[in-house]
């Protein structure tokens, strides 16, 4: 028989039949300061991740083309074998690495590319260790799966940045820990790991049984490499560095800051062989795949990318200093110059309260910053400024907040 | 210390570290045959869920437009704006509801609707009920959160086809169902669930306080609503048409078959807006949203793409008919005339072994078809046909696949 609704009782409310663990996940505390000033009139958006530059044309005509010319069918749940082999050699020459298209696997975002490698290596009650303060999604991603973030803080200190202490990594490890989630260079902290930290890591990992999941999505925005580089690399250390080829590595990567196509959710993971029809699986019961049309984009950015990639790296560098610079000086903030990635992660003398300051300096000075509360333990006393953006637009920005500093 | 590989025992396998619900998901029965005989001359390719034809030229040029004018920067999280309006505006002419946009969240396919549907209700050892045979990949999504499907089998006979007995689902119901999962017109059986079937439905999910996944991607391609439609429309049944605004009912949807958009991975969830948040937080944690310019070409679609839609129904009850006109005189072949989606699903007297069959008519018919096996309990003795082709093609297989059955 039907239940006919009573009038007398109030019906329960959805939420009530919604899996706890879903219901539970946090929103993005970026977000809230976001829809806060995003419609004022001449604010300066720095919250975000993500640069100021559209996707470069070469790489939109290459979608295109293959759009104009049919491509629009389903294709192989792994990639399209000439993107997988692009990467394999964009890879090889990063890293000095064989030049293998079986390692990797194309997904719909560097988002996607760690929520599978989550779903491969953990579920309810397991435990992924992640140093903290740290990009947010890593964490979200594994309780949306029933499993637990371990956050480990960083050190900090204004001379020498944020570091990792090993032995409270290894401290944090439980008999329910799967994963290790290193993000390097890190969002929001700036954060390098150095290779005997990797090592580290690694060592740590093997004795306890656990996976590393390598988050070096911004290996390529590394300010300290000197002129001729590392081994002639301008790139930060990496796991590849390190590894074993029977190592449990899972590297996540996206297109989205190399060549400005954040909002293309285009990305990829590199794993062993051994797992690729475990991953195929996976990418077939999620999203089963990435366009076709968005994957030659893919082999564009790869392919022709790299004067444009120089260029962005170029471009962040020179904002990282216009915003230490500019900021450094009004001796009002805890700064220390990030050796990676493109945010400053700052605390503000006198400021204890870093939501209410996001949402102040969007009032008072027009410039929209991401308050450090949404990076998790850790974050608190500071807030993040993203610097991947031409210099006439940070130099406003920066001068506006140093201003308010000092007024 | 770093453990040393010891050249003596061999390394364990990769695989053992593996989480063994994501492990134990099966992979697709259809793709061993495709890959067994995509590569052949002259083979009519049957097996997968799309037609032949690329995605109109109005649609992707409405995405090189926005790609050109640089859309290609992160968006909101339950789709632009103006795609959530322009769906909320379809659905309403389509089923006679209010327009609501606020029940409207683009996803990075149809697949991914299912996916994040479930990851909002059930998780480990809980159970989704799914009528079979049926498409497997809303079973192994279930699988991957560690959720287990409990499948319902269809009743079948030639005159009558496939049918739902609504006392053996209500049977099924355990302590640990969370969800009954309904696909109508439904892949690949042809089924479509009369009105009072969906109310069946509905009741049962209401006396046990369940959620309904509702898949009616194939709603129009539905065949029996004569001229005028029913109510005027030529669209299946609905749970639209039994519902109330309170109900626990998540439909998923897709751009992909109507507008012929398979490769794009574009769809939505249709959800009260008190699921809003949680839907938007589960968006965020696996691909963060949709790009700018895909969402661009599915208003396009959605606004100007009714001739079209048109005449790929028109064309899918061409290629039902071909099919079942064509292969019914054989006397071979236990076929119900499906009335909606665009499979044929048939037994053929004397093959027991669907596998081998699907094989064997790679071979020595030159068409591919897909394994009933494929598709869960209860498929065993069938094979499926897709029938979205045009009608040379379609008339050349099936007269193949005749003169196969009749040599």
């Amino acid at each position: 028989m039907p239940t006919a609704p009573n009038p007398f009782v109030p019906s329960p409310s959805l939420l009530d039949y919604v899996r706890p663990q879903a219901l539970a996940v946090p929103g993005s505390g970026i977000v809230e300061v976001m829809n806060y000033g995003r419609t004022r009139p001449g604010m300066i958006p720095l919250w975000a991740g993500e640069g100021d530059l559209p996707t470069p044309a070469f790489i939109a005509e290459a979608a295109t083309r293959s759009l104009a010319a049919g491509e629009t069918f389903y294709t192989w749940q792994r990639g399209i074998p000439e993107l997988r082999a692009a990467i394999a050699k964009y890879i090889a020459g990063l890293y000095g690495v064989p030049e293998d298209p079986e390692r990797f696997f194309v997904t719909g975002s560097g988002m996607q590319a760690i929520q599978l490698c989550l779903a491969l290596t953990m579920g309810a009650d397991e435990e992924i260790i992640i140093p903290s303060p740290a990009w947010p999604n890593a964490a979200a991603a594994a309780q949306v799966l029933g499993a637990r973030p371990v956050f480990v803080p960083f050190d900090f200190d204004v001379a020498d940045g944020f570091s990792l202490d090993l032995d409270r990594l290894e401290d944090a490890v439980t008999p329910r820990t799967r994963v290790i989630f290193i993000n390097s260079p890190a969002n929001p902290t700036g954060f390098v790991a150095p290779a005997e930290t990797l090592r580290g890591v690694l060592d740590i990992a093997r004795r306890h049984g656990l996976w590393i999941v390598a988050d070096e999505i911004y290996g390529r925005f590394y300010y300290e490499a000197g002129e001729g580089g590392v081994n002639g690399r301008h790139v930060a250390p990496s796991f590849h560095d390190v590894m074993e080829p029977d190592d449990r590595i899972l590297f996540v990567q996206t297109f989205s800051k190399n060549w400005a196509m954040t909002g293309w959710r285009l990305g990829w993971i590199e794993a062993n062989p051994e797992l690729g029809d475990v991953i195929a699986n996976l990418i077939q019961y999620s999203t089963s795949g990435v366009a076709p049309f968005m994957q030659r984009a893919g082999i564009a950015a790869l392919e022709r990318g790299e004067s444009f990639v120089a260029h962005q790296i170029e471009r962040a560098r020179r904002g990282r200093d216009i915003v230490a610079d500019g900021l450094l000086p009004t001796n009002r903030v805890r700064l220390a110059r990030p050796p990676g990635a493109f945010y400053a992660f700052f605390g503000v003398e006198g400021e204890t309260d870093m939501r209410a300051l996001a949402l102040k300096l969007v009032d008072e000075a027009n410039i929209g910053l991401a308050p450090g509360t949404a990076f998790g333990p850790g974050g608190e006393d500071f807030i993040r400024l993203c610097f991947a953006r031409g210099e006439a637009q940070l130099t406003e920005a920066t001068n506006r907040l140093a201003t308010w500093l000092t007024r």
